[in-house]
Order: C-alpha cells, then structure tokens, then sequence
C-alpha cells in the first residue's frame, strides 16, 4: 500500500508572525499539527477514531529544521507522511514550502507514541501496519 | 473584608509580538487569564481548588480595549480584581500598564460562572461571598 | 452594495483545547482573526493590500460572548460581517456555530481602526465606504 | 569563565493544557523561550541589546524530547545553558522538572544563528566569546 501522505496549505495570519517581520518559530509547530491531524485521519489515528478508542498519539520528539522565513500573505504548502515505524512508535515528516517559488522553508520529524487514556498506558501501534505499511517498519522499539 | 486584588508583572517576549512590531491583541488575553488565576488564588478558586472541588470558573464574557500598544521588552504591570458578583456570576476586572511611564495600555473585564466538571453544570457562588465582599454583589445572574 | 460578509470553517484541534475538555477562551480569538483576515480582503484590507499600503486595521476593542463549548472534532462555522462604520473606526461582528447541529457558540463584536505604519497614526476609512456601505454608516468617530 | 546558565520557574495555566489533561507539546516552546530570552541576558543578546544592535539571535533547529507530561497548577523548574557554539551558531540546552518531585519533564536543544534585521544577514559570534567561554567553543560553522 502506498505510503500515508497528506498535503495541505496554509495561510499565514498575523498572530502567526512576531516583531522581527516573520513567522514565529513556535507558529511552525501548530501548522505542523493541523498537518499530522490530517495524516491521522489516513492512518486510523483521526479525532473521531481517538475519542471512541481512548488512544492517542502522544508526541514524544520533535525534530524541525528553520532554513527560510516564511512573511505574512504567504501561504505555506504543507507535505506531511508517516516515514517509519516499530512497535511502539512511529515517526511522522514534515516540509513546509512557500507557495509561488515553492522554496523550502521548513523540515520537521516528529515521533509519536499510542497512549490509552486516560491512564497515559502505551499501546502497541496497530498490527496492521506490518501489512499495509511494510516498507516503513523498522525492528527495535 | 478588602476587594480581592492581585498585582503581577509580565515581560513581553517575541511571541507575543506581530510582524506590526507590537503586542499582538491575543497575547493580551494570555496575560489576562495569568492575572485571573492568581486572583482565583485569592477567592478560593485556586488551580489546587479546582482539581479538589471539579469547580471550574468559564470565561462567559470578556471586553477588551486596547488602548495603547506595548513593545518588546516592556515590562506589564497587570492589576486585577474581583469587581462584582452575583448570586451565579462574576466579573474581574484588569489594567495593564507599562512598567517604567505607567501608560494605560489595556483594560479588559471578564465575566465568570462557576461549572462543576465533566457535568458543565453551573454551580452557586461561594454564599459566604456575600459577607466577606458584600459591597461588591449586585441582585440578579 | 451587499454588507461584505464572510463564511469560514475551522477544524477544532488539539492546541485549540484545554484541560477542562472544550476550546479554551482564548483559541476563539484565532478562530476570529481568520474569519476577519478573509473579511478585510473584502473590503480593500487584505494582507497584501496591507504591506502595500502599510495601513493596518488596528483591533482596539474586542467583546466575545461564550455561549456554548465546543470541543476536539468539531468543525466551526464562523460567520463575520462588517456591522457598521464611522469616519475613524469600525465594526466587525462574528458568530461561530457547530457544523451538524448548528448551535451558536460564540458571539463577538471588534471595532477596529485603521493605523498608518511605523508612524502609528490614525488614517480614515475610505470615503468610499460612504456610498458603498451607506446603511452601515454612522455619525461620530 | 562559568558557563552562562539561567534557571526559571513556570506556572502551568489552562491555556498551556490541551483536552488530554496535559500540558500540550507547543506550550513546552514557550516555557523554553523565556528560558532562553532570560539566557540571552547574560551573553549580550537581551532583548534592549537586540534593538539596539539590530542583531538577533534566531532559532535555527529545535530538539525537543517529551519524557513526562505535566499537568495544571504544575510549577516547572527551567534550567538553561550554553552548551556550545561555533563561528556562526551556538547551542542552548534546555530541561524542564517539576517542583517538588523534580521529575524531569522535557529536554531540549536549540541551535541559533545571530542576523542583523532587517536585512537578514548572518553576523558573526561576538570574538570575546572565544575567550569568555573557551570550554563550549567548536570548530565549524
């Protein structure tokens, strides 16, 4: 099966950027969750699915590299997908382009753990993946 | 008894600035609501309290005016209090100035209810409100 | 001329959440400073006619009323509408409800003024307005 | 010379909770960004030496790992250092505990470059650097 991906845009507001002229380096981590909150909804992980199972992924590390401003009035392309696995935890990735001269302005990895709550248990990811994403399976932990 | 009043300073930080080289209007209601849980330390309403009793104060209003703008690196002086309460609402009032010339920068007010948690259900003010603050209540909601 | 009115949904997401299981407060404000971003392109403030202009609608009141919580899953329907006007100031009014059941959630109202940047001085609205909005006119600053 | 070292102390409010009950993953940024301004202080780059060198420090890379998550009325102990630094970037480290238990919540490593707004243009690390805290210097950029 193909590998889980999501692309989508964003628009950059003013609350988004501070005094030096561009956008804050916190504001990347949300555009970046509203991307990994539409990549959940492809891998069973999506807002419904969490409230009915009581599991959710928990972000354990984040990795994101600042290489381009991005200014107010631009709108961001975001590509986010699901790079690895193991049994326990699984790393999404992110790249963050400004839409117009598609610069790169952003990368970021992020590793998620399943967590049942509300008594913050890891859980084992779905056996499924070994099936459906097995390219993407690493041995370990 | 005295007007529950509490005094605290906020330094202003990159993140609460825009891109206009000011204090964006959102971060305003951050140090807002640092002032308001402090107060509610005061009133009996205290983070502690909350988890112990499940009753939760919820913003039903706030009016904010912005008045003048503060800049990186200024210093916020946020005076808050207890304004005026009725038998299931209250409201706290707040004036952010700038440390150094004491310009008026913002006021607000914010009215409260008292929600017992997860029900939502609204709860009666603390009766004894009526003698430790008596000349703060006001008749009706 | 119609009244400039916009329509916009937001998905709720985690980092609009707080503790007490609902959209904190404070997350309404963004929700409402997106719906006034795709407002102000309506009516000749949008981002890029901002930096070529370098005059920027200044936020210098904000009254929001919470109605009824929303929370994680959600989708919001945030309506705004330019409410009225004078020669220095104006007003956008915003209501934002849950898709599916419709509930009103929140109501707000922001009065705005148009500031000349760096210099921070007050311009006036366009005369425009006058003939375009005339029924949102009204007397006085 | 000792190595520049700050320590702060940060109140969970509601607004840094999310509806799993925790301290959300962005607010830790925030937590981390007073840390680092209060850090900035103490080797030339507070924020009055930014306006008036026109010189900022910016974020380049962030490593954040989430071992242990706080809750509301939490208090967090931020210590922060200078861990290391080149010609043109230099590392601060980041650890977050809890009061009273002294948990260890949150590690972090930021790396920065030091720009001069509002061209943009990356500047040198001030030379004293080499002598004042010879122990942290790197070859490289």
């Amino acid at each position: 099966m193909a590998t889980p991906r999501i692309r989508t845009e964003i628009q950059v507001m003013f609350f988004d950027t501070d005094c030096a002229g561009v956008v804050h380096n916190i504001a990347y981590l949300r555009f970046i969750e509203v991307a990994r909150t539409l990549l959940g909804q492809q891998i069973g992980m999506g807002l419904d699915d969490m409230s009915r199972t009581k599991e959710y992924p928990v972000v354990v590390r984040t990795e994101i590299d600042y290489q381009r401003p991005a200014t107010l009035g631009d709108t961001l392309i975001v590509d986010g997908w699901l790079d690895s696995f193991s049994q326990a935890k699984f790393w999404c990735a992110f790249e963050l382009r400004r839409r117009g001269d598609d610069t790169l302005l952003v990368k970021s990895r992020q590793s998620l753990a399943l967590v049942r709550m509300p008594e913050g248990r890891p859980v084992r990811l779905p056996a499924v993946w070994r099936d459906e994403y097995s390219e993407l399976a690493t041995v370990g932990r």
